[in-house]
């Protein structure tokens, strides 16, 4: 193992790591307008996710992204600056709320808090994360209380 | 208002059209390992779900969709060939759970069932759907128990 693995293999939390209450803040993503479409003519093709004009006349009120686009985002901004979770970061099953839209320019933004341990087998447990998507007013686009599989750090002598 | 128009009125779903019991199945989809690996790319990259190999000594014991695509392709394939709902599909929260992983190659297929319907408006109401996203042979890749928010049928005389 080089030195930089080494320092790799440091860095990165174990279920052992993590405590009830402990929180990460990711980095933030601009949700521009095209990106907002192309997701939508790919997974979500309706008037309000692709026609800001059509979108007026809808329960949006204008052009607003796909939820699963926010979620999709949510999950990237947790990946790339998250917590480091050895094993990467997997999930099993979640709760998703998305109490308001997210528009065009918004700028997202994600903090994440362990709400509960539980240590499932012996080389690996389910931690909950609480995880809200801000946008950039601090109001709340995407709520997530989801469970992720993480790996225990080995009691053997490796 | 055209005939056409009139036509595609008609074959709108209202809340006051749907019943607990009711069912709907979507086309299918399906999942490329290169369509898989541009979503990962783009928003979930992680090795499991970019590199075949890499994936092999990881959780999923092989290269797995992101349950973000698995998702969102749901998302598609219910938009595309799901019940035409009034005012269009809009979920604003509900409960995932991915119990296997989505393959390269796998041909995904959505069912549809109402589990639930609320007025809660004068306007609309939330009707919740329980859907299953199975593979081609027939096992269950994603599970959702989602909130849609769905127009009441005017009770005016237009």
């Amino acid at each position: 193992m080089t030195e930089q693995d080494e320092c790799e293999k440091e860095s990165l939390l174990y279920l052992d790591d993590l405590q009830v209450g402990q929180t990460f803040v990711t980095g933030s993503h601009l949700m521009r307008e095209e990106d907002i479409k192309a997701f939508a003519a790919q997974f979500d093709p309706q008037p309000f996710h692709l026609d800001a004009e059509k979108a007026k006349t809808t329960l949006f009120r204008g052009l607003a992204a796909s939820g699963w686009h926010t979620a999709a985002v949510t999950m990237r901004l947790q990946v790339e600056s998250g917590p480091r979770l050895a094993g990467g970061m997997i999930g099993s099953s979640g709760h998703l709320t998305w109490p308001r839209p997210t528009r065009p320019g918004d700028v997202l933004q994600v903090k994440m808090e362990v709400t509960e341990i539980a240590a499932t087998k012996p080389e690996r447990g389910l931690v909950t994360f609480r995880t809200e998507t801000k946008n950039q007013a601090g109001e709340v686009v995407q709520i997530a209380l989801f469970n992720l599989v993480v790996m225990r750090r080995s009691t053997g002598t490796g």
